[in-house]
């Protein structure tokens, strides 16, 4: 049995001063339907040292894990019973886990209480949905005025090999040494090797106030615990805003390999990217890998350009093991950005311009009858094939490590997913390399696939 | 006809990063009811060199003047017409006029969108009164959680002599040597004074980040314009809420001579402090004034004693002359309020256990039938005497000086109050004596009573 | 008699961090021949509150006080005997006094140790004496990198009207408000008001790390008192290396009214600027006062004209009574200063380009001997004139405040200057001016000349 | 061979505001006798990115590589012609090697210039020689007085297995988490382990400002170059100064496994402790390794017990396999030196108070007739023979790594010590052990004794 402690800490930033009426809330929202929701939460932060995807083992490991928001006169309280040891020193909390513990609180509290229950978000229009990411992301003060841009977003898997793990860290690495930023989905893996290569870079460059952006849903984090270099924590509601969030606030782009995780992110980035509102958008966006990793991006140029057409090779650019490259080109795109920015009057913080349509912002429930009736075929629309390939990826995602869908997966077996002939057999390759390279589940356990095509 | 200029210019602070609905509201609401608003108090900022408190005077000098906001992709613009060249330099609006020009449109669109017009805080109660002047408190960002106590409210009038405004300066120079910030109503005189005499002392003391805050309300900002050395402004919606944030924000008072409105200001803090579930949180409050203005206390003295009792004198002391001795049972006093708090574990940026019972939250609308209705006698408890008569005072105040308060006496004659003989001969003493000291009007014109006593 | 306090201080800044040989030759430094210097530069800053420029009035006043360095492990201590008691609050020194306190005894252990008894600087030779001024400014911390041009010096009388007083704060105002520093004397009237009115401005502007530096020389300390906005200190040696540093230091130079001190700087700096080697340096010099100083200026044109011819006036511009212009002219100046050093690639922070002849460098110690020995005529170049008009008034800058020349002067009478007839008309005429406008002494004293012409 | 880049660079800090003598000097400084050792130095720090401890290699690899000082009118430049192309981003220089660069050739210069070449400093003296170290360290700006004890010296092998350096990172990991900063010899191994640990701790702790500082002396250096995450490196002139600087600029020492270096420092920490002059002083030491490194330490606490008695474990303390445990005791032990500072007045960044002799200061020239002379007996006090045996590790050093005595060791054979029989072999059989173990080169290569004993 893991060591735990039993202790109350005060919150940081904005949760620091608070009006009674928002304690009261905060206290009763915690007492409520939110509170298995922040208890989970809160647990991914503060098993901070182990590194595991398995978010219901986490859940058994310390199951008498509590958390609770007392109230005092000055302000708030947590009382946690029976957490991590891992989160403390000498009996004081880390006090990078406490900002990221105040972090989940924020964001669990500020979306419940001002994004869905109010009249002033109507979440089913596509400006209200933006509206509440741009919201969502403010108040958790990402959003900088003062900025030249610089923000990266790394994509790729949590379970990568040593080699493509150190190459995330080269390729953060001379991000670093070029004065960029790094923003990930925040857990291990290629979420992490790059923050860690920028930062050291940011150390040899003596680059103050560099930022390590973790962009998290209440549904993953428990798999994907934020790694300790992540210096601002936003957890957004589902999946689909996180994904907005991703694109709104970065300037650019990096793959690394993945599994579905990844697929689901290039296909919603490219059935954006693609849309005619957006074809003069500057927005750079480099899949990247070492050698080993030449045939994986292969096959997932062959799949875009099947599924997407050969017009979507406009948008990205493959490099194969050369760090430095990938760095340069990110600089340069990024410096493009700015001009059009400045051109345009637009924002720096935040890619009002970008339009994305209805379909890749509605959350998608991935129940097994949803799955089922995903359109995977060529008689639609590019981008209408890419949102709905983006939702089967995302289903698969959910059944791979998401509580619900693993526990649906567990009562009623593997999804089952429709496409026209080719499709699928394209489709069941992709997936079947997946599995092979091992990308979907951590090394060591077997993986059994959540899904069957037919 | 005084100079003026027609430019653009940009907002500061809060209003840089505005979400497209957000953009939207501020323009609509600058657009509609609020736009008259909008452009008095704006007009009071920017007319920052002519200091006067006639209101109606300074809006017929520049009555051309306008003011817009315009949209644009990277957020908002103020497009400023006829305004006055004195808050420009070679054409750049200065940074202290733009900020407080913000800090103003900030204030108005808050207040109207997420104070009045949303379910949140029900005005009608003590709670929500008080949630709501916190809440605009710390949108204007004035509440701090790394501070130690130091914050003294100095109230007093507009209109002083040379000798008391030098005497102000005076003050406010000890207290600042001792470390001590200052927060007003942001006009002139015993307004002005302190600040002055503190920003001195901060310099000699090298201290850095001293506040100048000034509180102020949309009724009287025209005709009390925010001095040049306020650093913080804050606009509450009407002068109860301004008062309330006074007493919460306040760790200790000083009060100068000054007229009607420091006789509200006085009647309002005595009779919270009175109540007896405030009898034992430590609020030091001091009068003060040069040796001409002994007189002045004296009659101050006599009639809160005869008005509320003997007892009252416990909540004050009253110090002539002596600078020094002041600024030191300031310091001591709010070393007091500092430990009280610890104790507590209260807050030190916000008194929330402050006791103020509805009737000094209800806004009062100074009509000649509220006013004639006013019960100004003993048979009632003391904290309710001294209720009425501070909406007594505050509807000379706004005879005085508040616009709607000018155009009713002038439409209908003065205010009839009515009151028991005693207490009604008291009253005229003292409304006269400041009359005779010409502390109603400023110095020039003849003063013309906005009421009579019968 | 004064209030006065005994107590120990510690020092500030680069006094902190002192070796134990350091702290030795402090102590023994301080109790040499050095001490009595100390003492009373250190009397003139603790006397901070007491305008006089009666120096030897003041060491009368208190002649107790006294002055001790004391060792301790963690390095010095200051022992205060009968210190002024203006300096304190409550016991404790006032900050900024105790800064400009560390300056003095930085500068005068330096000036003693590093500069006069090494074999580092010879200070007979050009490139010496500026060497040594630099590294004296620069042991002060003055040199700065990384700001733009913007130190305005400004010169002038320190016993002026109350009129031309409120100019000179007005002029500060309008540079204040312009983004401009000010440099001065340090004393009060025109070395006073510019840096208040500039303290304002910056306030306004909200302008944060402005720099208001005194320099001064030990000579004339006790006579201007450092004022308390004074917030970088420097004690020269001697007038010639405090004219130099502010030639070299200042990016432009502002002449308000002012007495036989203004005109031997007036003087020295056209001495300079009219060698053909400075032709091409960028200096904008301006010399400025109300409507009533007019005719001052007038005649100091005049004067310079015959004396130095009309070339002279290449080199500065009149403008009367127009603050907002003064503030405009300068602001180009420097801004044309900024752009010549940057395409010569000079440093902003130190004009080391200015070519500073020996003459102006040589310290004059003004005795009945040198000053009748000073060839004022026009057989030599103007720049010569120059030099020794500039010796002249020197002389009786001396014998009216600097200690040792009034000694001299209550010895063995006035100063007997020659020169040729009508330069010594004109030289008359213009000194006789001076005291008629009350520009050599304070107001209220009748001024006994400390020359004689013929 | 190895890619390189010429180009021109400006340096950082304290050589940015030079005179016209200083640059001079600089530039002819590095033309003259001290060209090579800048060089050598330079050649040391750009070659960042190639760990090697052969320094002749490093020298031979990049033998056209040069730096020259240029002269220009805004300061100086430094030309680098052939330099190590991983010390450029783009051709830029890398901020971390700029400052590394310029720490170099300030401290050369420096030493030279104001140290060695005058009379302030007589180094023949104790005092003397400990000023001189405190000048460098103050002209380095490592000297701060607003901070609290918190310096960790951590001495150790460069050349160590890979679970010893990971155990180092562990070890700085968790003095990090406490607040601790660490000072090592700046070069790899058991010098860099403790600093990357501490860097990822005081992330977390989200703590700014933190100290990693390398000192460091220019025979060594080409052998040790600084890691990356040196952000404050001094360049001690020999290698009696760097360990005076150790031990009075540090608040605790932390002993990793290491060779003769490591034997080297503990001698002479363990020589000065000894003394009675400084056994009231607390100074908390630390040996401490993995599990494997059990059997090395006891080795070496023989060695102590044999040749200085059993006292001499008072002075320090073995942990093994424990880094919560020698953190927090390293905590505790600072909080303890800081106390006794406090009680006695005493800086907390510099212990002046410990007596070093000057038996432990005088630079010991190890050729091979002074190696031959060492009196390794213990006919004589214990803190003389381990003054003696600190001198014969430290020639072995010097005959493995330092260019001297690698130089001198080609041409004369191995150093020859003489010891009285038990001590000799005692001697031999620690020696033996290091070599067995590998601590005397990097593995690979095998090690050719510089000694013999007998």
């Amino acid at each position: 049995m893991p060591e735990t402690l039993s202790t109350i800490v005060s919150p940081e930033g904005s949760l620091e001063v608070l009006s009674q009426s928002e304690v009261n809330r905060l206290r009763d929202t915690s007492t409520s339907g939110l509170h298995d929701l922040l208890r989970r939460c809160a647990l991914a932060i503060l098993n901070c040292d182990t590194p595991t995807d398995d978010g219901l083992a986490v859940m058994e490991a310390y199951k008498d894990f509590d958390i609770e928001v007392l109230q005092q006169d000055r302000g708030i309280r947590l009382k946690l019973s029976n957490a991590p040891a891992c989160a403390f020193v000498d009996g004081r909390m880390i006090r990078g886990v406490r900002e990221q513990l105040s972090a989940v609180l924020r964001d669990i509290v500020y979306v419940y209480n001002e994004i869905q229950n109010t009249p002033k978000f109507d979440l089913e229009t596509n400006e209200g949905a933006t509206n509440a990411v741009f919201h969502i992301l403010r108040n958790a003060s990402t959003l900088r005025t003062a900025q030249e841009p610089s923000m990266v977003v790394c994509w790729g898997g949590h379970s990568i090999t040593r080699e493509e793990y150190d190459y995330t860290k080269g390729v953060g690495y001379h991000m670093g040494l070029r004065g960029l930023d790094i923003c990930t989905g925040c857990g291990p893996g290629a979420m992490k090797g790059p923050m860690k290569g920028a930062n050291l870079a940011h150390a040899k460059q003596r680059r103050h106030g560099s930022r390590y952006l973790g962009i998290s849903e209440p549904g993953i984090i428990a798999a994907e615990s934020p790694n300790p270099i992540v210096n601002e924590l936003v957890i957004m509601p589902d999946i689909e805003k996180r994904l907005e969030a991703f694109v709104r606030i970065g300037h650019g782009i990096v793959v690394f390999p993945g599994g579905v995780g990844t697929a689901e992110e290039i296909l919603y980035l490219l059935g954006i990217l693609m849309h005619p509102d957006n074809r003069d958008i500057p927005f750079p966006v480099i899949f990247t890998g070492p050698e080993s990793a030449r045939d994986y991006f292969q096959r997932i140029d062959e799949f875009l350009c099947y599924t997407l057409g050969e017009q979507v090779r406009r948008h990205y650019r493959i490099v194969v093991d050369d760090p430095i490259t990938v760095s340069r080109l990110m600089r340069d795109g990024i410096q493009e950005v700015a001009e059009f920015r400045r051109e345009q009057n637009d924002a720096f913080y935040f890619n009002w311009r970008l339009n994305i349509e209805r379909g890749f912002q509605q959350p998608f429930e991935p129940t097994h009858e949803a799955m089922a009736a995903l359109a995977l075929h060529h008689d639609q629309p590019n981008h209408q094939l890419a949102a709905n390939l983006r939702r089967a990826f995302s289903g698969i995602v959910a059944g791979n490590v998401k509580e619900p869908g693993v526990r649906a997966i567990a009562a009623r077996g593997p999804f089952r997913l429709h496409a026209e002939p080719e499709l699928m057999a394209r489709l069941d390759s992709l997936l079947t390399s997946f599995v092979a390279q091992g990308r979907m589940k951590l090394p060591g356990s077997e993986y059994v696939p959540c899904y069957t095509l037919g």
